[in-house]
């Protein structure tokens, strides 16, 4: 039976920014058909812990990640688009990444796995679209990460897509952002059960991955969501306060939950990796400034969106996207969108989301509402 | 030889909200004399971390946590005033605390300490005020947790003082500040040597402790501070990134600094109860509304400061204090304070606090500058 899953496997050596790797795969889903020009393909790049699910298919019909926003008069409408999602490089979903096994030796890479950048991610992609026939993309998309990746994508091959949408990326990390995934990936490192990056994969250092992924959430949300969905509401009654320094308010109990999802789905050390590949990427590492990186961008209708209550990649970062994007001759939208979700507003807060993809992906049809 | 620090032990039982101790001691450190009137005393409460070393002395020559703030000629003129600090009930610099040996079983108290409230530290506070034989204090002040133990102490002791200055504290905590300090909490519980509360002294839990710290300087600063700070520098090039998921980025050399600093300055488990009491405090448990809670402040003369960038007590809850505490005939007045550097500003920003508290210190002369 064919698998929505697909696996493209890049022969001989892949050349990283800092090593190289034998054989890798890059996982991939893809939904809709390639039209016979070969001009309708979107590429799309995940956040940190997605897999290239993004939606169902009827090979696999379990939601995806962004299941409202892919299919047949969805904004990204399949009856139309040809939409490839990667896996990225590094992470743990079908694609080689720290926790695949090193055909040199046998083992798991770990460790031994090459520093990870978001050009690699990139330089996968591409790989995938290429290897599908695929000359020229009608557009490049990413949210967080796959933002990032995106904008990165756009630099490494100027020419390869007309379009492109960033939403709650950035040109680079601000140092607070940095240092809050820093103090995520220690408290992993921390966990006396990661042993440098030797665990077994049953024994994963899951009380360091439920750390980071509560302080995570934190980062995802905004104080003023926390504030109207939980206030100060004490968890039930048969709970003594103070007895364990436990849970004693509905907000530790919701950051739990979330925390306890969280474990088992996604490998420590790909993690590592991916957290510190987003802090590592600089527009400006491509000729000195952002103005040099952002000029080397050949897409000509771009979309920018941002959530005014984003905390990880603050709103004044969209509007340097935007800004630095903006040559005079491209079309570039910026979209703030006044979401109480913060930096995970893509993901749930589809009123708001699903009209400005729509849009972008249907300019010629002002009617196209896109609704679920 | 005398001591800068003072102990004052209360005899039998005191007292707390969830239980009580037997023969607790406050300790405490004072500036200045106390006049023949008796009414030039102000009680400094102090935040989390602190002890009573507010200032240096001729007793103690160090130099305290508000140095600049206390003495002749500072904002709080010990020429005038008569400062009492008092080190927290709950801490660990000679307050009795979950550190202390309990008289009943002649072991440290550990988990076995009550469930602490700033109610517990604001009574403990005022008993000290009593022993000295002051009935009426000109002022009671505090920041961030001795913020929100001066308004405990306002509503318990409503005729104890004329004047109560609050800074980046607030009326109780958002959800969102609960959420933080939980996850703080639970990365030192997490640390396999807490043992459940009962490590020895010599062997605290520090890899939680270290990491709790670099969880709180980054809510203590400001991303805007760090953005001009540190931006994107690299720390030297002797260091490869990437090869232990260590320090790549000045920031997280910054916190790494921090970090080391306050290991072994500070008892793990009373910073958990310390902590915990912090997001317990409500002033709405009094009454049942913030309205009904600010009605019992007995307070004349009211002084809120705030800072614009402080991520744990925002400026929206200095607003909110200096409107529920204006009655229409109290003198309630509100600095919202620009400066980068978040909540940690009072003990950091100097320039723009002095003058604030100068003023409210020394009303009748206008020309008081309170220089350094």
């Amino acid at each position: 039976m064919t698998q929505a899953r697909q696996y493209h496997q890049i022969d001989g050596m892949f050349a990283m920014q800092h090593g190289e790797l034998r054989d890798p795969v890059v996982a991939y889903e893809s939904w809709g058909t390639l039209n016979e020009q070969r001009d309708n393909a979107i590429l799309l790049f995940t956040g940190l812990s997605p897999s290239a699910h993004a939606a169902s298919s009827a090979l696999d019909t379990s939601s995806g990640w962004w299941e409202q926003m892919i299919g047949p008069d969805r904004p990204v409408d399949t009856s139309r688009f040809f939409l490839i999602c990667v896996n990225s490089l590094g992470s743990c979903f079908g694609s080689t990444g720290p926790a695949s096994i090193d055909p040199n030796t046998g083992e798991p890479y770990r460790l031994t796995f090459p520093v990870l950048t978001l050009e690699d991610i990139a330089r996968a992609g591409q790989v995938v679209v290429e290897s599908l026939g695929i000359q020229q993309l009608h557009c490049v998309v990413g949210a967080s990460m796959g933002g990032m990746t995106a904008l990165c994508h756009a630099i490494l091959y100027p020419d390869a897509s007309t379009g492109l949408v960033c939403i709650s990326s950035a040109a680079r990390a601000l140092p607070y952002t940095i240092a809050l995934r820093s103090v995520q990936r220690e408290i992993i490192r921390s966990d006396p059960t990661w042993l440098n990056g030797a665990y077994d994969a049953d024994k994963e250092p899951s009380v360091g991955m439920r750390l980071a992924r509560k302080l995570g959430m934190l980062t995802y949300r905004s104080p003023k969501e926390f504030e109207l969905r939980f206030g100060r509401e004490l968890i039930g009654e048969e709970r003594q306060i103070g007895d364990t320094f436990g849970i004693d308010f509905e907000v530790e109990s919701y950051l739990e939950a979330h925390a306890q999802k969280f474990v088992g789905t996604f490998d420590a050390n790909c993690y590592l990796y991916l957290s510190r590949a987003m802090d590592l990427f600089d527009i400006a590492d491509y000729g000195g400034s952002l103005t040099t990186g952002f000029r080397r961008i050949g897409a000509t209708r771009v979309m920018v969106i941002g959530v005014e209550t984003d905390i990880l990649f603050p709103i004044e970062q969209q509007r340097e996207l935007a800004a630095g994007l903006d040559n005079g001759s491209r079309d570039v939208r910026l979209h703030a969108v006044d979401s109480l979700q913060g930096h995970d507003a893509f993901l749930v807060d589809m009123d708001r989301f699903r009209p400005l993809l729509c849009e972008f992906f249907n300019p010629d049809d002002p009617d196209a509402d896109c609704r679920e």
